[in-house]
């Protein structure tokens, strides 16, 4: 018997948007059509150390929204200290979906994949939408621009 | 045999929030457990006639965010000349939700009422979350501050 399978997706999705939506999207659909999407929505303080700035929504709420997406089965807040060797270890995903801005992701995930009993296939997600709105710091650029 | 209510609900969707789920799901649940949820996205038109100025977000993507959001059975662009009257005689809702920030919508549904055969319902939905994140003005406001 064929189990679904469990696809993995991480970020922050702070001010979400149409091309976080098709990423998750595409994500999902990575697994094959019975696939469960889990997303680890990045905390405060991970965005905080990692991007040198707080997020504009709170965690709770980033992932409740993202929870609320009709692909995402379970959306989960992240450690604090983001960790993905324990993150892969106990979800233990078939699919790891990297967005195209994910690179420091994509090169964590390949070393703690080199020493991972399980094959693990890591798909890339598109840039999605019109240039001035496919990611969170155009939007942020956007409304500064227009309130200015 | 009862048939499932039909709501309505409308709004511009314009950076979508934790406030904006949490008014679609109390919409759905006005209209019972099956119920069925239609959403009327603003048109950017629209919006820029009412508030002077466009939204932010384009109004495709507005849309189909909404529609991606697990409450909502259907999301569609509204008419360019908003016409509550057109819609509520062509969708024939049952329920009709009205936002806390909506005085405009509710007062033009009473009026289309006032002459509508049927027997429709009406329910205010709330303000959520905390202070500085429940509506679209504010994360705008938020952001700025954090940029400038």
């Amino acid at each position: 018997m064929r189990r679904s399978k469990l696809v993995l997706a991480t970020g922050a999705f702070d001010l979400l948007h149409f091309g976080h939506l098709k990423a998750l999207e595409d994500a999902k659909k990575a697994g094959g059509s019975d696939s469960r999407l889990i997303v680890i929505v990045a905390r405060d303080k991970t965005v905080e150390r990692r991007k040198g700035r707080k997020p504009i929504v709170p965690e709770d709420q980033r992932r409740a929204l993202v929870q609320a997406l009709k692909p995402v089965d379970r959306a989960i807040l992240g450690f604090e200290e983001l960790n993905i060797n324990a993150v892969i270890r106990r979800l233990r995903p078939d699919v790891i979906a990297i967005g195209y801005d994910q690179n420091d992701i994509l090169e964590a995930v390949q070393v703690v994949l080199k020493n991972y009993p399980k094959k693990v296939k890591i798909v890339r997600t598109k840039r999605y939408g019109p240039e001035d709105f496919n990611s969170s710091s155009k939007i942020k650029k956007k409304i500064v621009e227009e309130l200015r």
